[in-house]
């Protein structure tokens, strides 16, 4: 064994401590059921990938990657999502399953951000994606998914605002700028939020975008209405730019499909202002947003037909979402939207040295019937001091044997915030926990 | 976009498809579940740790770490093993918990082994463990937690076959080593099934043991017979040396506290010859392995009472088991232990044109009673392709709502592997697909 060396965790990164592990496990475990519920298969992938996989697709994210020289000399780097493991899986394993291949995902992803409050350097994702159709059907789909996913976690006020890439690259065109440039007209229109009409303005001047171009452009993201009459407007402004013609057109199809699909009216919209910085995009994009209370973006996704391509050397369409998971958890435990547990355990069996033998076949009854029972291992505490652990690590009940009550065929059970106890016939215990856990 | 990649995953690692998946789940779900009976508290930590963190703690193991500087030049490392995180957690948020601290740990971890049949780079560890208590009850508890979980996944038949460090340590006194060439000794020890008494003799004369130690020591760890007959022996051979004579009242309380928690007498039995090859254990150290079906070892665990005070300057006890999950999925596999699926969802829900919006509404319906509804995104095929693929998936069920279905208030249900179809009233469906799903 070393000297003592500084316990520390690496900065950016944290340990997942029980009562949040807690939550955690409850909010995975919704979004796993939903995902279900909609015949998403599961799929894991390494967490190291060869790094040219990793390359060349996801634009600002991959340079945040965590890269290195692994002992054989490979480059390999830590994945910074699951969307490009997802083509090269597709790509990789075709003969292994039928398209549409609905897959979900959940896992940890890495990227060395600069750390700040709420942004780690290791997040979970939770992904849904459908590889196969380029149907407006799947979309919609993918849609459907993530807010019942958002449902499901209480936040059923999410709104997920749609827009699409070609309508982007129309807005592009139409400053004049060519299509290596385009990035840097979306960068301007993300931040009307922030900066304003006149801010963004000036910042597409700046880079060269006529003026009376920046005043269209900023005119159809700016525009507020329903969502038909927001397509009716883009049709007319963009009726001369192929791109933004079949956008509309996409557009109107896929919010008529999320309609049928019994998505509720209010939970989506379309905004042309919503600009996504990841590369692989083609098609619809969308982002999930929670405006009341003001959290900001919690989920995204869109259709992204070319990613496969890159592995495969013929195009395989594909579109999906993403939940961030740290975000929605901040959120939950912000407004209390889900009951937190403190403890695992519903039940705390006292040790008393006599009567161990009879406690263990009580916790095994008890475990058997779906009662979670930590059995104590102080057996140097008196019963006082164990009752009083219990309560600090908030377990609700306490199960005493003692050598009178194990003569009798009874128990006592203490409900350790009230500090009320009673005795109970020891056959009767199991039915007596049900009705204080479950009342 | 670049140019295309060829799509492979590195060496020793490995894509988890979906119906790989859905068996990890159930078996990581069943452990989760078991442990969680017990009270153990779930706990993650980050992936990558300070190297400092990893190093001079478990012997082989950090041997195989992938590391490497990160963009801030610090020395990482990917964690090896979910002890040592472990210890560092304790260390690190002493007053975010109260002691005992029982937690489990189920997340994968990274060795660059030499990759080989069922060994793999990353591979997961579910693992429980109790910080605070000296008491044999803790390590009793552990070894209870153990046979439990493999008795939940079908294992029952597993052996924790239990061993004492210090028990071995005496053998290595005996043998006239030093304490650092002591390790020489357990490995050679542990050859015994390979290479039988005869090659275990050869091997610690060759490494400068005298032939009638090495008889005494091959006497005591080939003696056979019950646990109180070869603690018995033990005492009597190693009356000599105080660590022999403690790890045998150690092992006495052990066996004597497993049969008081109610775990049966044929899941665990004392043998001496064990020894497992990781520094940081100083008590208790155990296997569980499965002998029939020849499987070999599926778990292990012990005590390690210093590991937290490399981090803390002072000890804080410590003990647990580790399952090695890919070895014990290869089992339930190879032996058709658990049902295994093949598709998560339950029902595919065909689509028809004119029907999308009423399906839909199914589809919700049926989701809202737990049924998962694979709801087609096929817009481009007849009925009869889309039955073909959901019967390729693996989906048992289609549900059919044709314009005549609707116009009746039907829908049709298609058993995809009998091929028999039938005629259902709507509002009777989700109570015959329970019928269907759960005979």
């Amino acid at each position: 064994m070393s000297a003592t060396r500084k316990p520390q965790v690496l900065k950016g990164f944290r340990d997942y401590l029980p009562e949040h592990m807690l939550l955690r496990q409850q909010v995975l475990g919704i979004i796993r059921d939903v995902f279900e519920k909609h015949g998403f298969e599961p799929l894991d992938t390494p967490a190291l990938e060869y790094m040219e996989i990793l390359t060349g697709k996801a634009g600002e994210n991959e340079k945040l990657m965590y890269h290195f020289a692994d002992q054989g000399e490979r480059e390999v780097g830590l994945r910074y999502d699951l969307t490009v493991p997802l083509a090269r899986v597709v790509a990789m394993h075709q003969n292994d399953f039928v398209l549409p291949f609905k897959r979900y995902h959940m896992a940890p992803v890495w990227r060395a951000e600069k750390p700040q409050r709420g942004r780690f350097r290791e997040f979970w994702q939770c992904d849904a994606d459908i590889v196969g159709p380029s149907s407006s059907l799947a979309d919609a789909e993918a849609i459907s998914v993530l807010t019942d996913a958002l449902h499901a976690i209480g936040l059923s006020q999410a709104v997920v605002v749609i827009n699409h890439r070609k309508l982007l690259s129309a807005l592009a065109e139409m400053a004049g700028v060519s299509s290596d440039q385009a990035p840097m007209v979306y960068r301007s229109i993300d931040k009307l939020d922030k900066i304003g009409r006149d801010g963004v303005h000036a910042d597409l001047t700046k880079n060269g975008v006529a003026s009376d171009a920046a005043d269209n452009i900023l005119d159809i993201v700016t525009t507020k209405g329903s969502n038909d009459e927001l397509l009716d407007m883009a049709a007319t402004r963009l009726a001369d730019y192929p791109n933004g013609v079949e956008a509309v057109q996409e557009l109107r199809d896929l919010i008529d499909t999320i309609e049928l699909l019994g998505v509720p009216k209010h939970a989506y919209r379309i905004d042309l202002a919503l600009a996504r910085g990841i590369d692989y995009y083609t098609g619809p994009v969308y982002e999930a947003v929670v405006e009341e209370p003001k959290v900001g973006s919690v989920a995204g996704g869109g259709r992204y037909d070319g990613l496969v391509g890159t592995f495969l050397g013929r195009d395989i369409p594909a579109t999906g979402i993403s939940l961030g998971i740290e975000r929605i958890l901040e959120v939950i435990q912000e407004f209390d939207l889900l009951p937190i547990r403190k403890s695992v355990a519903d039940v705390f069996m006292v040790y008393v040295p006599d009567t161990l033998a009879d406690a263990s076949a009580i916790a095994r009854e008890l475990r058997s019937q779906g009662i979670r029972v930590d059995q104590s291992v102080l057996t140097n505490k008196g019963i006082g001091a164990q009752l009083k652990y219990a309560d600090r690590r908030g377990i609700p009940f306490a199960v005493i044997l003692g050598p009178d009550e194990l003569a009798r065929d009874e128990v006592s059970v203490k409900d350790l915030a009230s500090g009320e106890q009673k005795t109970v016939e020891r056959n009767l215990l199991p039915q007596e926990l049900e009705v204080l856990l479950h009342p």
